[in-house]
């Protein structure tokens, strides 16, 4: 059934929405913006923004040193934990640290170690590049004649699982270590069944790490469910944890004591500040921290979380496609016509909360919306315009605006003032 | 010649101070704390305290993903070239990025697969313990029968310089792949003649690795002029960067293109955001990125590097002795005689910018300090009161303050209410 066009419609599903007034809980600096780049930056809650005034006057600038014991200390663990209430996983199987990519690296190689004896890992051509290139390097650092397999998604959007079921099946099964990949991936928005993957790597005896980073905060995932091994994820996208701010880890309980931090540094050991010259693990998460965490960008993570967490998953899901599906709507009505693609899955099963559409002049239409025309998305190559739907903050006016202004932009050839080239970031 | 103990003088001290300035630049929340903790955790200064207050309105706030083009992703890059012109090193030289311990990891794993065919790594029991760690872990992880050799200090304050030399010149120098010291260390604030050393290194065939975390932006570093190959530091000690902040990297130019950063991550690539699938090292100190820099932190260390460059190190360093002469000096009329022991060198040549001070009951007396008497130093078992003297903002006064308070809370027996355990951090 076609959907409605006008804005009207838009105005009524907002004024229907029970999320509607989750907006208010951010900054919105600028009413005019479409901002539809959450999966990359989430937008600033309120509560952040005061949390670092309080930072830069209280905690440090009055406090100073004593406020390691009056929350930062304990920040890794605590707002860990509540990581954990989003992904399915207990409170003490997931802590902060560092970026995703050395998570990655540290998980990995950890598992590497652990599943000695076998040489084969899978991924496939959508996950994160920084990911294959993480365990690319892992690969040439051990030195073990480890063999990275990187399946071929069949059209570009959609995971191959089919490829990925021979591999777990076939006779070259039982070398494979570990299995890891996108959730949901960055530039179509496929996601994973994480619990039918886990059971056929399961079954091949290797063991899984899931990069949630393009899904936590916008799927609900369920990671004891899954039976999931390890994961990591970003807290800077759906999150809306501030640039840059730190990545999390999270390691199935029973594994956590069998896994070593090849990053062994004095934040993993048991008693930090008793200064002995030998490593010792610490138990638990802990082991998987190395160093002094970047505090003011750590302790903003937690307001964002916050807020999730009182929205409830299901709640932001079911929005989440509420408004995919919308979008979508309007694609087909006013944007399939001038030649945009939708390279993301058509079933809301199968996608995480981002839409990219595909269009020749992509990246000029990209320039056009966000210098000209107060819409911003972001760009992946090689014509993907990505469409981040943050369901605690997006409205429907904003989508409808956004593909209003998606289609003045071809119909009346906005675009053609900009070059083909590609910006440094977008 | 003994000095002047009354508090008249310390006042004349502050008239005279031609850096006296500076601390109008830092916040000072409570006029009444006497903060000897900048060897820890560095004050804030105004100008980072109004830039994080820019981030989360403008620059996250309102610009949004914007901001990557506008200072976020040029930043480690910047800073890093910041703080190049207080190490002696040039602006490309030196990039920031993580935490120390994981800067430590990738170097030191860069060099010893740059030196493959030598096994032994040269550092000393003064060293940082999570330096060690890190060494021990990369160890275990190449499992290539690398060595580490921990030379003892001989009395626990002055570096085991004649034991190193021994080692360099020995029959088995030439299986020596890394040096790697703290420049400054952390206990007893004996500081290394890094030229001499590295001479020694290099005679020897081997790479050094510098720590600077304790003596960078306090004591005058040229790694130029030494002719040192590798180099980490923190930015939230003397650098005054703010609680966690990233640290820093150096790579000798002529090296940079021979080591690779074994955690290799889309922020070390030349091109990251064109999402190629394999990985090439960027040119330069780039490689040694890997992901997300934590943006609100990594910002905030620029301000006080700023400070530093328009003080001068030579500035900084001329107060820094003469004020620690000054509080050996106040040691010497009211501490020794009450059982406080000198656990730094005496001579100011070989020492940074903190004074370990020794005390059976130490603990105790911190705790004191800090509880009831407004001093902030901190503890480093078994016994060492640390006071730091941060030049840029340490007053005479304070430390006139502080010794008397010193003096008192032993005299007086204040400290004999607090148990002799040790509090989580401090």
């Amino acid at each position: 059934m076609p959907i409605r066009t006008d804005a009207a419609y838009a105005r009524a599903l907002d004024a229907a929405d029970p999320l509607a007034k989750y907006r208010a809980r951010f900054v919105m600096a600028d009413p005019d913006l479409i901002y539809l780049d959450g999966n990359s930056l989430g937008r600033l809650p309120v509560a952040a923004q005061q949390l670092a005034v309080d930072v830069v006057t209280r905690q440090w600038g009055q406090q100073l040193i004593r406020s390691w014991n009056e929350g930062w200390f304990d920040a890794p663990a605590r707002i860990g934990a509540k990581i954990a209430g989003l992904i399915g996983a207990q409170p003490d199987e997931v802590i902060v640290a560092d970026a995703t990519s050395i998570n990655l690296f540290k998980l990995a190689v950890a598992a590497l170690r652990h599943r000695r004896e076998r040489r084969r890992i899978l991924t496939d051509d959508l996950n994160f590049p920084s990911d294959l290139y993480i365990l690319q390097g892992a690969i040439d650092l051990l030195e073990r004649g480890h063999v990275l397999r990187v399946l071929q998604s069949p059209d570009g959007i959609h995971g191959p699982v089919e490829a990925l079921a021979t591999e777990l099946a076939g006779g070259l099964a039982d070398d494979v270590a570990l299995v890891t990949l996108s959730h949901t991936v960055f530039k179509s928005g496929y996601t994973y069944d994480m619990a039918a993957v886990t059971r056929q790597v399961h079954a091949a005896g290797a063991l899984t790490l899931w990069d949630l980073s393009h899904s936590v905060g916008a799927v609900p995932i369920d990671l004891n469910a899954a039976g999931a091994d390890l994961a990591i994820g970003c807290t800077y996208k759906y999150l809306n944890g501030g640039p840059g701010a730190p990545a999390f880890l999270y390691v199935r309980r029973n594994l956590q004591e069998r896994l070593l931090n090849p990053i062994s540094g004095w934040w993993g050991q048991p008693a930090p500040f008793q200064f002995g010259l030998d490593y010792q693990p610490a138990q638990g998460m802990q082991r998987f921290l190395t160093g002094t965490a970047p505090i003011t960008s750590l302790l903003m993570i937690e307001p964002g979380v916050d807020l999730l967490l009182e929205a409830g998953m299901d709640a932001l899901r079911s929005k989440s496609i509420q408004q995919s599906e919308y979008l979508i709507g309007l694609w087909e009505a006013w944007l399939a016509p001038l030649g945009y693609r939708l390279n993301s899955p058509r079933d809301p099963a199968w996608r995480g909360s981002h839409i990219s559409l595909g269009h020749e002049e992509g990246l000029r239409i990209d320039l056009a919306l966000i210098r000209d025309l107060g819409v911003l998305p972001d760009f992946r190559s090689p014509d993907n315009i990505r469409l981040g739907i943050a369901p605690i903050y997006t409205t429907y006016a904003d989508i409808h605006t956004a593909a209003a202004r998606m289609q003045q932009v071809v119909a009346d050839q906005l675009y053609v003032r900009y070059p083909a080239e590609k910006p440094a970031v977008t």
